[in-house]
């Protein structure tokens, strides 16, 4: 999807805050605001969001050296959702329907996202968890099961950091030996890495990859051969959340799109109102 | 004081925002949007935050040819205050100390400002004023009544229609015929010019004047001379809203500022939480 104009001081808003994240120096701070909107105003607004977002990120990295500043809050989100996770499968275990109830807390899962919400609590994740399991899908996740049963090759496109743990109940109701999950191949924002993947747990229910790349989405042109095999060859893709979504839609692939609309472009932009958890099929030719 | 770096995300959502109240042009948006970017990212941080907001608006004036698009929302806003002002009368003159309420009313009027949030609703604003009237003041109003006792000359600088109702109960309760209210000069945003003071009837209480400016604040350098010897010769000044605390703070005149502090920069500014209601003196040399 395009960059819309509501997007740009989304965008100035949030390289200043991961400015203060990735460094406590004034000067840093106000030289990435100034950048940001040196390149905005001459922006091509048909590029899509992630790719400034990959932007401003990777300039952070250089100007700060800093790789990783939001290392420490993904080890925090992974150990909250390893705690929490136990007691939600159970209750899936016990529903009356498991994988619809799986792909819903897939979804909510995608509410521990720093990419809209620098400083989002543990006490709001708990609380948005417990909400989406009692919210509706948007979406039709009996065709979305008849998808999958028909699938040779399944890759799966993951998103952050905590929100991979809410994965394991639809992975391993996915059939087995036919999965890839597929991850960032580089740190950005809290986006989930080999490195989480693995304390996750997913390589048991599934092949592990990275992409290869650094954006908060998936840049085709960005990624590694390996990855890019993989997702021209998959026969059926389910791709996590919202940087997947607005980098991918409209990619003309077999995907399902399983995501929370957290911004009010988003939202507009799939014709639903803002927080609707989405289970969503690439529209078909 | 100062344009902080927070400011410049919400200075470049505000002029996208103004642009679709001045015109539907998707071009002319998009055109606001990037002149914005262009300047801030080259802007002298010392400059008052209003002064850019000025600017925007003096452009978007100039683009559409529009003179006033808040001139609707103005006119609701004073039937809206007009139509609340005799029971909160009523409620004040029954009050143990009716100076203190008609001061926390005056801060509490300030709510009606489409500056920070567009989208202000009438339920919104009958839900703050009530709120107001029933929460403490943060500053010292009998020191401010001991020096509005012992001044010869006050001028008493107004803000936004609607809000400008509200001050008629402490405007009733300053020395007679010492007292000048000035308003802005050309409509900007939905601050008051002196056809929105005549109708709120202030010309009953106080002699009225405009102050020659199109800035949301007042800019001394900007304002005709009239204005400025006003200002000079005023032994007391009384300011209204966060746009002539943002322009005027730091002038060194016999000041006090009445307002809400109604972003988190100013808020920081004046050391207190957001949405402090506050009465506070300028600083003395």
């Amino acid at each position: 999807m395009n960059t819309a104009l509501d997007c740009i001081p989304c965008l100035v808003r949030s390289a200043l805050d991961a400015s203060r994240l990735f460094t406590d120096d004034p000067a840093v701070h106000e030289r990435i605001v100034r950048e940001v909107l040196q390149t905005t105003a001459d922006m091509d607004l048909s590029i899509r969001p992630p790719l400034m977002a990959q932007r401003i990120h990777r300039r952070l990295r250089e100007l700060t050296g800093n790789g990783d500043p939001y290392g420490p809050a993904k080890v925090r989100f992974n150990a909250l959702a390893a705690e929490l996770l136990p007691a939600l499968e159970a209750e899936l275990d016990a529903a009356a329907d498991p994988f619809n109830m799986a792909v819903r807390l897939a979804i909510a899962g995608n509410i521990i996202d720093l990419g809209p919400n620098l400083h989002l609590s543990e006490a709001h994740i708990r609380e948005s968890l417990e909400q989406a399991l009692a919210t509706p899908l948007d979406g039709d996740s009996d065709a979305f099961r008849r998808e999958i049963d028909a699938a040779r090759e399944i890759l799966y496109l993951a998103d952050n950091a905590g929100e991979i743990y809410f994965d394991r109940p639809l992975l391993k109701r996915l059939p087995e030996g036919r999965v890839t999950v597929a991850v960032r191949g580089l740190p950005v924002l809290n986006d989930a890495t080999l490195k989480d993947a693995r304390e996750a747990g997913l390589h048991e229910l599934a092949r592990l990859m990275d992409n290869g790349s650094d954006a908060p989405g998936t840049v085709i042109e960005d990624c590694h051969d390996a990855f890019r095999a993989a997702f021209e060859s998959a026969d059926l893709l389910i791709a996590k959340g919202q940087g997947n979504f607005e980098t991918l839609i409209g990619c003309g692939r077999p995907v399902w799109y399983l995501f929370k609309a957290k911004c009010a472009v988003v939202a507009r932009e799939v014709g639903k109102p803002l927080n609707t958890h989405l289970l969503m099929r690439e529209p078909q030719g």
